[in-house]
């Protein structure tokens, strides 16, 4: 089941001209900040409710979110539910013939993680996670 | 303060198909589905956790969601997060410099809202919105 939008990612140019806007004009404070190096992204976590905004600067040009950001542009990249059972819901897409991008789930910042096809999602790129009990 | 994330609004080509995957696939369940004559779309509300999908099919050519998917195709079209004080939050983005669309808040699906413009929020369609209460 899905319990919630965990986050909303956005590509941007600079990380540090987004918190500009995100950070110092709407007020969300920063939980994460950090470079994760074989996505080749900086990734920064801002808190709205329950859920969070996920700003994506890519660190170099290899990547799907760098390639977003020259084709694209800046703007919103995905949208990722959270489930109780990841598992099951990547079961369910297969079942109901949604193109998937992982076959499985994997570790990911959020947790167990996988991603739907944006062609079988009328464009948006859907991300699943299932957070790790924090111990 | 910006309470959490209120929706996320899709342009889609078709909400019959869109259903499909968001309601079908998703298993998420409609709250609402109606055609906002003045606006020229049909809107559709599907719930997740305390936020909002809302599904935008234009229903003629001469309106900003027609243009965008006739320009960017269908997908992620604009975050609105909840407030409590909508008339706070435009005069704080006025503030900071953030080009609006909206001068003032006024009434809209969501109750007060307002957007600003995504030239000011590096390509993201923020719209605030503080939720009429209910009688």
């Amino acid at each position: 089941m899905l319990t919630k939008i965990h986050h909303v990612g956005v590509v941007v140019r600079s990380a540090d001209e987004a918190l500009k806007f995100y950070r110092d004009a709407l007020g969300l404070p920063v939980t994460e900040d950090r470079v994760i190096d074989d996505q080749g992204v900086r990734g920064i976590l801002l808190k709205v409710g329950g859920s969070e905004i996920e700003l994506l600067e890519p660190t170099r040009n290899d990547t799907g979110v760098a390639r977003f950001l020259e084709t694209r542009g800046e703007g919103m990249h995905h949208i990722c539910f959270e489930s109780d059972d990841v598992e099951a819901e990547l079961e369910a897409a297969r079942a109901k013939g949604i193109q998937l991008i992982d076959e499985k789930p994997r570790p990911g910042l959020a947790g167990m993680i996988c991603f739907l096809h944006p062609k079988s999602n009328h464009g948006v790129l859907v991300e699943f996670a299932q957070p790790i009990a924090e111990h």
